[in-house]
């Protein structure tokens, strides 16, 4: 499978036992952005969407060029404090502590359908945070897309059993 | 001008004083996204490039789309501690204290050549410290391009005496 298999594994990152999949080397390579930005973009021909909103920072890799061949505009989902103007936002439960997403109210009108992209879905927090921003302002999420699930970590089941569509390219077993 | 009057400016942002340069409103228009990315890929079109780079995190909304339609691939360059693998990076001045942006060690051949993105030029301290990276790992950097030049804070000036090449496709003046 040529996208999995340009993705590198990185053991013990960014912590003891964690096997972190890597898509640096799969977006440095031309034939691999290329493949990657085309599987989605033959998942989305032809259905109607208005935004592609990427999560930071690898998610704006990803929905930045899926956007613009799509022909749509693009909306980036930030951590705390980084969007200018003014924003919602949401928090969201990590393994010790929280953390919160944030957009900017005036990115999304009444009604548009979005589509939600980041590079990999492991637990799910962070993608049903952004989509729960984007329901609140208005949008309905289309479907979520990643490039990588981890399907032993439950990610991929939550935001299925809140109701949204979830598309991957490929899954790695483990964490 | 189409792209400028797309962009948003918010006052007083980070900080008082500051008038920050809004590209969410430009690319969340899909006729901004689109213009933004064809007038950049027009000025590259038959010029040799292996790479191209974008600065985290505003420079992969733009650096991933150029690099996809030029048909090249794409390398993040980040703040610290954020790439999993094997990096070397470079600190650079901020008005207080110093900061950093890291590469991985990999993610240009000798001898590529590399095209480096950013949103938005001010004093260039960034935009020079990812240039460094790039020559220090072999590439050589065809040129710096940015939606927005802020002249007056003398980036432009500052990477044009290193002996990099800059273009922008559009200048606001003052902060």
């Amino acid at each position: 499978m040529p996208i999995k298999s340009r993705i590198r594994t990185v053991p013990h990152y960014p912590k003891q036992g964690i096997m972190f999949r890597d898509i640096t080397t799969l977006l440095k390579d031309p034939v691999g952005l290329r493949v990657t930005i085309h599987e989605m973009v033959h998942r989305y021909t032809g259905v109607k969407i208005d935004k592609v909103a990427g999560i930071e920072s690898r998610g704006f890799i990803l929905g930045a060029p899926l956007a613009y061949v799509l022909g749509v505009g693009f909306v980036p989902i930030r951590k705390r404090g980084k969007l200018p103007a003014e924003t919602i936002g949401h928090d969201y439960e990590l393994e010790y502590g929280t953390d919160r997403v944030e957009i900017h109210t005036d990115a999304i009108e009444q009604g548009e359908r979005v589509l939600l992209v980041d590079d990999l879905i492991a637990t799910g927090g962070t993608a049903e945070a952004a989509a729960t921003l984007i329901t609140n302002i208005g949008g309905e999420i289309i479907e979520c897309v990643f490039v990588v699930d981890l399907p032993d970590l439950g990610g991929r089941k939550r935001l299925e059993k809140k109701g949204y569509k979830v598309f991957s390219l490929c899954e790695f077993e483990g964490e």
